[in-house]
């Protein structure tokens, strides 16, 4: 099942995915679960799909304005550094450990969405990566148990303004200025990836492939990160975990490129669909 | 006027505190106010005062539950290695930035609450703070306007997990282990600190004093914390900053010293009380 956050009617709500509409499950479902977190923390992503197919209502992807796909996780966690072939570009040494930074929810944004460039920054760079999204919470998860816990797998372009992310060693500055965290197009549940290593990561700027790699490239894999953050923090339904970015991005190239006004960015992984965003600039 | 958070009659609730008792704003008020950041959003404190005198309501400190200041602020940043003799200790350079990190919600622990070590580290540390409390949300907010956009301050203690924090160069694990942010005991209104380059922060272990320093001394005084974090992120009603410890944590000792099982770590800042907590470990 694939679904999808945005606004209908001027209510933020969710839907299954088919083809270019959306099924929206049953009135009485809504009000039961307001919102895609509502319905993983009482697992009811099977009811969801029965409510949608039989509640008769559905509304054109076109009629209606995206949200991100988890609007309003309790935590958004992005793994920083985390194929050989960035490590390998920003120059860093390797780690034994996962690089982790936190992003506030006013980050996200949906597909479809203008991300706006601050103007008193010229580098505002692309990074394309896999996220995946917490269905069952805990804490000190081991990675045998790991894929349990996710609901599902979606794009993410974990945008980044680099002369403000090195101001100092920490990144957070440069990694939160609002609306710089496209997330979407849709929730593509577990079931639909038999083998999430399988999976391609590209991101394209006015349709030039920057970045491409495969998800079975990741330094640590999925359950390593999900044993690893379940150590010190508690997960619970709805939590946004980013798995980190390939190699290609603009910052690091000879000579650096970085988005511009009117720039059109995607990310598309492999059967998750093309996260579409054009670049602004806030005034 | 001083505010605390706590839980009375199994709610959440919040109250002016006038020596050892609570006054309670009417059951108005706190329908229309279910917590302080509904409060600040409001922009009700001045109301607040007067319900609380008026309500005839009161509860002991005693018999309530203590909850951290702001239970639930929307950003919760950190400033690190903002204190000459701090950044000395850590052998760091100096930067022409603040340094900043998040911490997730569920880090923050009341005023007595026991603190819990994980049983899988002995660097367990304090880090006294003064903290703020933004009341006028706001972006770009210049120096000179920047204290109209406080609605008041309390003691933090920034307890940190050195392997973790450490274990890359993003401090994001050792600062997330949950409750590990006392927050308390009271929110003092800003009209209650004249002049906050005055206050002094120290953090006491069993008695013993460990850090002591004036908040004169910090190297990115308030006003410039909220400049530089308000160009990069929006700030709402209820955020929360800690300013950043100064020197004389217990990594940075020779020999290094840490807090275990039983000890008592004390903060104060001056009119902001005494902020206590005991440790134990978490099994």
């Amino acid at each position: 099942m694939k679904i999808a956050s945005f606004i209908h009617a001027g209510q933020p709500t969710y839907g299954v995915v088919q083809d270019t509409r959306y099924l929206l499950p049953t009135p009485d479902f809504l009000a039961r679960h307001p919102d895609l977190v509502s319905v993983l923390r009482a697992d009811a992503l099977p009811e969801l799909e029965r409510s949608a197919a039989a509640s008769g209502i559905a509304v054109a992807a076109s009629d209606v304005r995206a949200l991100p796909v988890i609007p309003n996780p309790t935590k958004l966690i992005c793994v920083g550094l985390n194929y050989k072939s960035h490590v390998a570009e920003t120059k860093r040494a390797d780690s034994d450990y996962p690089s982790l930074f936190l992003r506030f929810n006013d980050t996200l944004a949906a597909n479809g969405d203008t991300v706006l460039r601050p103007a008193f920054s010229e580098r505002f760079d692309w990074e394309g990566e896999l996220a995946f999204v917490i269905g069952k919470g805990g804490r000190h998860i081991s990675k045998a148990q790991a894929f349990e816990h996710i609901a599902g797998y979606a794009c993410l372009n974990d945008i980044s303004v680099r002369d403000w992310q090195r101001h100092t060693h920490q990144f957070t500055p440069g990694k939160n200025f609002p609306g710089t965290a496209p997330f979407g197009p849709y929730l593509a549940t577990r079931d639909e990836v038999p083998d999430v290593r399988q999976l391609t990561v590209e991101t394209r700027v006015n349709g030039e492939v920057m970045q491409h790699a495969s998800v079975g490239d990741l330094i640590f894999d999925i359950p390593t990160i999900i044993e690893y953050i379940s150590r010190f923090t508690p997960l619970s339904p709805g939590d946004v975990i980013a798995t980190g970015t390939p190699g290609g991005v603009g910052d690091r190239r000879e000579p650096p490129r970085y988005m511009k006004d009117g720039d059109v960015v995607e990310v598309e992984v492999t059967g998750l669909g093309i996260l579409r965003n054009r670049i602004g600039t806030d005034a």
